[in-house]
């Protein structure tokens, strides 16, 4: 919404989450913005509310994005995933409305990559080895049998590492900029025991990411699928180097065997030619803004 | 359960379904067979229902394998293929219940292939043109994920046309035959209206598919997709012309641009050099002999 409102957009914005949002949405000038709770597996309510509203445009990002979730309760991960978006399908697709969908997969769709296909691009065959990325895939899977077969309007991407401030500590980046941020402030123990830090991912600042999705929705091409990445791949050890940099601290890191998560790829990178080629997207924030603008967050913080 | 008596098994078989099955179950010496009638939606009695039973091997069929309605219902189809699986693994994994699972595929998942394709082999990428499609590669991609990251013991198949007596007529075979037979019995009009007749397609008797499903409980490899199937192609035109010699009649087939599908592929052909080359399957019902007992089980109902 802060990118509709930057780009002098006159938008009405219906979002619907399942968790009262702990943002506020209500000071946008041009973007009236309304919230709804729901549960996006409650079929009937969904149906009223797509009904009602009578959307142009679906950015469809739920919901459960967590591979150790997934883990731990794949069918939860799958029903929260494919099942909704599949729901959300059929009601566009019984009601006839005509609108656009971006819907929004995810990087872990590749599976176990060997380094010689690097920078990932969207043709090359998929391995998913988690039940969150087989769920996503299944997503992908449908959306180009709805746009082949039942002729909807629905571009599909796959998003790489997002980072930016707001993010939940559950995910790395924040996690390690927390504790960064508290061994400066409380002066504590300069030791982080982590995971492998040698693991290198394309990260991405969340709102390239957000850009890159409004570009998608007016400009992307049906039935396609977009990686959305920086083509860069940055060590775990580099963005702790970063981040200890920024905060002027010497940091000692240790890795603690429990944290090293089986099965996961040495290196992810992916290719954002298609991107650029189809809607002119570039990459606007440097990693160093996202992560100076991520420590100025969790100094607030802590 | 006949391949099972005629093997001398003595097996304890529990079938479940969500309809009373139409068949003789109780005529056998070795085989003890129950069956019940359950929802494989209903999570719970599914649970309690494995839990009592304990099953050494399961033998996964379910559910809807008509792609003309997973056209008209694309959520139940998913669900009733995709989700049921799902649950199915979870309960087997939850209670750690040590057995070999047979997870059943379908030809329609290599969806759209070039004639240079052919014969369709295990490895090629597939691209699913149906939610059908879609739910049974759906299915497979989470049973590749359960085998390499829970360590449970899935074969898997991949089916292509069944044909033998019992076949409802809402497939393509027994409707043909059933039309022939009742042309030879009342005499009626010798002119059939059908779909495209060209399309060739690799059938196998229902009696041959059993024992490959019975060779890869045994002896399958964990974690392997196995093609089902002939590996000869016949075209519709020529099981008609077959069907017809066996009658001794003479039909003339016109063309109904309704029942021609769109999107069909022209020629589905698969290789079974895995399927024989991992269990030594061979195929031992030729396709002038299936049909045979085809019109012979028509013949005895119209």
């Amino acid at each position: 919404m802060n990118l509709l409102e930057e780009y002098n957009e006159k938008a009405i914005v219906l979002g619907l989450d399942i968790n009262q949002p702990d943002f506020d949405y209500t000071h946008f000038k041009n973007i009236k913005c309304q919230l709804k709770i729901v549960d996006l597996l409650q079929q009937s309510e969904v149906e009223n509310i797509i009904y009602q509203f009578q959307p142009e445009y679906i950015l469809h990002l739920a919901s459960y994005s967590s591979v150790a979730f997934s883990w731990k309760n794949p069918s939860a991960s799958f029903a929260n995933n494919t099942n909704i978006f599949l729901n959300l399908l059929e009601q566009i697709r019984k009601m006839k409305i005509s609108c656009r969908i971006l819907s929004v997969g995810s990087s872990e769709e590749y599976g176990n990559v060997t380094a010689d296909k690097l920078p990932l691009h969207e043709d090359l065959e998929l391995f998913p080895v988690s039940p969150y990325a087989v769920a996503r895939v299944s997503q992908e899977m449908l959306s180009k049998v709805y746009v082949q077969g039942y002729g909807m309007d629905i571009v599909m991407t796959r998003s790489f590492n997002h980072i930016g401030p707001w993010q939940k500590e559950i995910f790395v980046i924040p996690s390690f900029a927390k504790k960064l941020c508290e061994m400066k402030k409380h002066g504590s123990e300069r030791l982080m025991r982590t995971g492998d830090l040698s693991i290198v991912r394309d990260f991405v600042d969340v709102r390239d990411v957000v850009r890159a999705y409004y570009m998608l929705l007016h400009n992307g091409k049906s039935g396609e699928i977009y990686n959305i990445c920086s083509g860069v791949g940055t060590s775990l050890n580099d963005m702790i180097n970063t981040m200890s940099a920024i905060l002027g601290i010497d940091v000692t890191c240790e890795t603690e065997p429990s944290l090293v998560r089986p099965n996961d790829n040495q290196i992810i990178i992916g290719s954002n030619k298609k991107l650029v080629g189809h809607v002119g997207w570039e990459r606007k924030i440097s990693i160093e803004h996202s992560l100076k603008d991520i420590i100025d967050y969790w100094n607030s913080i802590v």
